[in-house]
């Protein structure tokens, strides 16, 4: 017989049929009361057992953790709180599961317990419905890139470019590593390595993305991206996945409806598609914030905060503007923040841009045309010659979320402020020909899909909404 | 002005609207007819000047390779060959393309040379075809797995775990390269590398993805995997993308039917959707096998060999059955093969693998049940003692795409198979996890993407199916 899942039946119209069914036990109350899962749900589906017609022996077996198949008769539920359940005909216990030592016991556990059992967390209902939203979060951004004209870009991992300045790099190579071998200058012969020079893991996909855009008008990348900073902080990852769309003809006005209308519809995406695993993720919030201060609280619950998002308008704020806010501001004034805001030009901090979105503003805000000195080599210079068509979108509880610009898409301007910043010209040979060879005004952003995900699940550490995290001292599994 | 892209024009109802559109110069023909794309389809747009309203210095910078912006009235054609056209009213250059020093002249390049070029070669109709056809195909996969139930898992790209044997590793690091620290047994000091042990980019998701089956219940991985070999061959790559799929609860006979209709749902899906690029691509190919003998050309033209594979059923043949095909074949008989199949056990080479496909059954062919000796440590014991529920997918001009199995279940037998192979079983203790807590019959497969795209395109080398191809001595870009 064919076997359904446990999102299927509760969710059918099937009562009174015959069903099979395979999944892990969650609870076995009173030797009659299975609740079972498949994963394909938060949902569990009660199945009753008739202990007088099991083997006892048997039963014994049915603990939590245990893979069970059963038959039986889908009927509709007596108890509260569901709608049908099954009559168990067969149970056939297909993987035992001792209670000794089964570490997912039917008990709050805390995250940082379960980070140590990476393998077996997502057996959790909190972490089973991140990853579900992680999931259909992920296919609402191919979703909207694909019906709105973009090609996916696969650009490389191993790079052999190390002009991108975005942050320190992971070395990859399969030389000796306690005798690599020398060249006649004592330095290490690259050309003995794999791929015949020094090679490291990317930091970003644009540079890339940009050779594409030029010929396929619109592009996205979505893929993985590394940092090798030591950064232990509940917001930094160094393996995190990154989404780079890439459009030619785009001015930073555009670049900017693209992040906010891209966003706005995979927020809402999820609210269609994901509300049971978000109903429980918001109140799992208010759970753990019970114990908090009320001032350390959420303002909105999960849902609510994240409709807001969809509906409300991001707040577009230039950095000029942003600083007078700032400079003003009762903390800057009162010394309460640890960088105080003196002038023009400084870069924004953390404590900055909470105060801006979080205490000012109370919605996302799209921070533009910021200081050239403290932003890339490829942004595009505006003509009062200090500031570049760069923007950020900060996001409350998150900070920095996206991160974007219109591209220096003149060589001359290019050419004389990669010579500024002393970066090899050499190097970016095939970067430069974009701008030798029908160059046009192009625009992009970067979106941290993690930090997406713990905006919309809730969650409160990075670790927590990636499958297995990558970070300083920690690649277990 | 809204500017539309060229894809909506062709195949609109804005006749005698005004339009503006970007694009880039493909040719331009009498000073009178400008071909434009803009990458959002392998189709040009005609644009008319009436060169006499326009000042000849401009005109003079309108060639191959340009960018420009066109406003104008959206006609009926008069010419050939396309609907409408542009009656041009505007005429912007945004960047110009010099014809003495552009590479991507109107001319027939060869695809070694465009390798060298691989920033630009997508400008090109071949390799904007590919490119389209691989994006379309890339969410085609989500796609399928998405609506079928399954749970996207980022699984990690850096690991700590060398167990799978996969194949060589790409080491990680970011010790001194030149003077690594070394401990007092004089080897070097992986506690001090940045995540406090040896750590490699992975060569497949499996190990990880099945921790996520066991408690999502259906899932897929779609990441880049790597491989350091020195396999300089049209069909291997040290970086390419993969697709794993992981399903509790499914044995071999259910993997195979996944993998067979995944394959021909991804392959309608992009003759539904990509018609016109593989039209063009299909002409390629008859065009570039006119000057090979007719042996060695293709059996059918591109569109109806997809359509071949979308429609027919997979050959399913055990590897037992394989070997008595091949032992009594004539190559075999003749000593044709490189390397003769004497007896059972034998690991199968390419040859022997053609053979199959493309003379003897003539369709992609499921191989099963492979010696145990020959399969990686993972896979179930058949109850004969000798073979093990493993898969392989065969394509014709492709060999192996696809390769799978029911992996061991059964702690016992898991666990003497590792001692049997001398693998650290300390390495593995959260796989064995897996087999403690709730263990059930699952099954996966791998499938590399690039050589799903070889086989959509009918492209003769992954070089050119993937945007920046990473080979031995080859990390450009």
């Amino acid at each position: 017989m064919k076997s359904h899942s446990i999102k299927e039946l509760l969710s059918s119209n099937l009562s009174l049929q015959e069903v099979t069914i395979n999944g892990w036990v969650k609870t076995f109350r009173s030797n009659r009361f299975i609740a079972l899962n498949d994963g394909s749900t938060i949902n569990n589906i009660q199945c009753v057992v008739d202990f007088e017609n099991f083997d006892e022996a048997l039963l014994k077996k049915v603990s939590t953790g245990a893979a069970v198949k059963i038959s039986g008769t889908l009927v509709e539920s007596q108890g509260r709180g569901q709608s049908v359940e099954i009559q168990v005909k067969e149970l056939v216990v297909l993987g035992v599961s001792d209670p000794d030592t089964y570490p997912i016991q039917p008990k709050k556990h805390s995250l940082e317990f379960l980070r140590e059992k990476a393998h077996l967390r997502v057996r959790t209902n909190t972490f089973a419905a991140v990853m579900r939203v992680r999931s259909t979060l992920s296919f609402a951004v191919h979703r909207y890139f694909q019906n709105n004209g973009f090609y996916n870009v696969h650009t490389p991992i191993i790079t052999g470019s190390d002009a991108e300045g975005a942050g320190e790099m992971f070395r990859v190579s399969t030389l000796d590593q306690k005798k690599p071998p020398l060249n006649d200058a004592g330095e290490i012969d690259f050309k003995q390595d794999f791929f015949g020079k020094e090679t490291n893991l990317t930091v970003s996909g644009q540079l890339e993305a940009e050779t594409y855009a030029m010929a396929l008008g619109k592009v996205y990348t979505f893929g993985p991206t590394f940092r090798a900073e030591n950064s232990n902080t509940s917001r930094h990852l160094a393996e995190f996945w990154m989404i780079e769309p890439e459009v030619a003809f785009n001015d930073l006005d555009a670049n900017m409806d693209l992040a906010e209308d891209f966003i706005k519809d995979v927020i809402n995406y999820i609210l269609e598609h994901c509300a049971e695993d978000l109903k429980f993720l918001e109140q799992r919030l208010i759970d753990e914030e019970k114990s908090k201060p009320q001032a350390e609280r959420s303002d909105m619950p999960l849902i609510e905060k994240l409709k807001f998002v969809a509906e409300n308008n991001f707040k577009r704020v230039s950095y000029t503007e942003a600083i007078d806010i700032l400079k003003s501001s009762t903390p800057n004034k009162k010394k309460k923040f640890k960088y105080i805001i003196e002038e023009w030009g400084a870069d924004l901090q953390s404590e900055h841009e909470r105060f801006l979105v979080e205490k000012h503003f109370k919605c996302p805000v799209i921070l533009f045309d910021y200081p050239a000195k403290i932003k890339a080599f490829y942004m595009r210079l505006n003509d009062d010659g200090k500031t570049v068509r760069a923007m950020d979108i900060l996001f409350p509880g998150i900070g920095e979320i996206v991160g974007g610009s219109q591209r220096e898409e003149r060589l001359d301007v290019l050419l004389e402020k990669i010579k500024e910043l002393g970066i090899d010209e050499e190097e970016l040979w095939w970067y430069l020909d974009l701008r030798k060879f029908g160059t046009a005004v192009h625009s992009g952003f970067g979106l941290g899909f993690e930090r997406l995900v713990l905006f919309a699940t809730g969650m409160g550490n990075i670790r927590d909404v990636i499958p297995f995290p990558r970070t300083p001292q920690n690649a277990e599994f």
